[in-house]
């Protein structure tokens, strides 16, 4: 396939190196920024420049930027594209940018719009970071606005070959609640668990569980800051709700009360058994 | 060496079984279990029993139990042990064992008592599920009582052939404040986390950070209640610091203060980096 791709971040580079590697595709890139552009080749990401000439053959366009920024930067190459071409934007969140391709295909109705959202990373971004393996294993979750079954079950196999374990189908609506939760919450959890006092002595020692926790201290804050704000209404329940959960914790603590804190403890690890045996069916 | 090991748990079978490996050892074993016992023998972590006859030659002995159960399951060995043995307690928190193990110091001049807490674990409990390797590349944490030098360096010597990467010098106080933060906290923010309403649905993915974050949730609920209400006043604080921070970025969502929500996140970042930076040398 010719593939177009807009935004040679982590993941716009990371794409266009896996799709490189796999081959039997054409990938044409575009970036805002030059030095970007210029290292997306020399790194072998793309192809040649997604350009006025080079995106009428495009058979699938993937805009890898910030919610603020899809809308912008495809409306030039909209008028451009073959019937049947597909669009799919990579944003970590997908209310906004599936309002926006709701319209679009109603102005472009021979265009294919399918929202999709990668659930890989890493604690690092720019193209620098780009990785050819980075979504293997990983899961590939599409929201789509006006695919028929059979483009989705294409577009499904076609992420499958990236390396994805699995394509999951649903809604912006729920995408985004369950978002708030499995990532978003994380992210804050890590970056506000780093911020305790004593976490800037150097104890010559750390447990796995301190280093898990932190991991993602370490993310994007102005990509971050956009997804969390624009999701915020969900990750605002979700934060408070976790933060009820602990003061319960604290109040045993602070009473001394052993039965009271090993409850709290059980139910926890009685939630973490139930849920595991129910992911794993 | 002989080393006598009382309580047979995941820590205490899994030593066995690492001395077993390792070789040059020979392993007396205690629990009060008596299934335990035959499964220590079975699974092949002991060589022997610990009891009035085996523990008169005994070179070390390490208590792996709750710190409860230390003081009442060492007196009756006490006074059998010959001069120079060194006597080791497991416990995650260090205060309690610390000052009692001072008074025992007091009463048997010539044992020598060495706090330890090897800062390695699963999310699991008992023999069943002790293995040989559970100490490979963790952190071996003492505090000492009344060694000398020499023969601290000999202690140290012994837990790094046990795989452990590093053995970690300090005292009771800072030991306790420190795993307040670096394990105790961890297990009780991944505890928590899983307790959101929206964790038990089923989404068909999940990312790394929520893998990560909830990894601790499963923990045995019996062990970690008594150490974290022993350890309480440095847990506490630790918690309600970390929910006060968590809050500004509730506060940031609730306002969609994206400027204030980036420069919380940046926070966050920076202080990681900074923090692994300093860990690396």
């Amino acid at each position: 396939m010719k593939i177009g791709i807009i935004g040679l971040g982590l993941m716009g580079g990371s794409l266009g190196k896996t799709l490189k590697k796999i081959g039997g595709h054409e990938v044409f890139g575009y970036d805002n920024q030059e030095t970007v552009m210029l290292k997306a080749d020399m790194l072998g990401a793309i192809n040649a420049p997604l350009d006025e000439t080079t995106a009428k053959d495009i058979d699938m366009l993937i805009v890898s930027l910030y919610p603020s920024s899809f809308l912008s930067s495809i409306e030039r190459f909209l008028p451009l594209l073959k019937d049947g071409a597909v669009i799919t934007d990579f944003c970590g969140i997908k209310r906004k940018t599936m309002a926006e391709m709701k319209e679009l295909s109603k102005k472009y109705p021979n265009l294919i719009f399918v929202g999709g959202h990668p659930m890989a990373g890493r604690e690092f971004s720019g193209i620098d970071r780009s990785v050819s393996g980075l979504f293997e294993k990983a899961s590939m979750i599409l929201t789509n606005v006006n695919a028929d079954i059979f483009t989705l079950e294409k577009i499904k196999a076609f992420y499958l070959t990236l390396g994805f374990s699995e394509v999951v189908i649903t809604t912006p609506e729920y995408h985004d609640r369950a978002i708030a939760f499995t990532s978003q919450l994380c992210h804050i959890v890590s970056n506000a668990f780093i911020k305790n006092e004593i976490a800037s002595e150097h104890f010559g020692y750390s447990a796995g569980s301190y280093k898990d926790l932190t991991r993602v201290a370490r993310l994007n804050p102005k990509m971050w800051s956009e997804l969390m704000i624009e999701n915020g209404d969900n990750l605002s329940k979700e934060l408070d709700e976790f933060i009820e959960n602990l003061q319960k914790y604290s109040v045993a603590l602070k009473n001394g009360d052993r039965v009271e804190l090993e409850k709290l403890l059980s139910e926890g690890n009685e939630r973490k058994l139930l849920i595991d045996t129910k992911n794993k069916k």
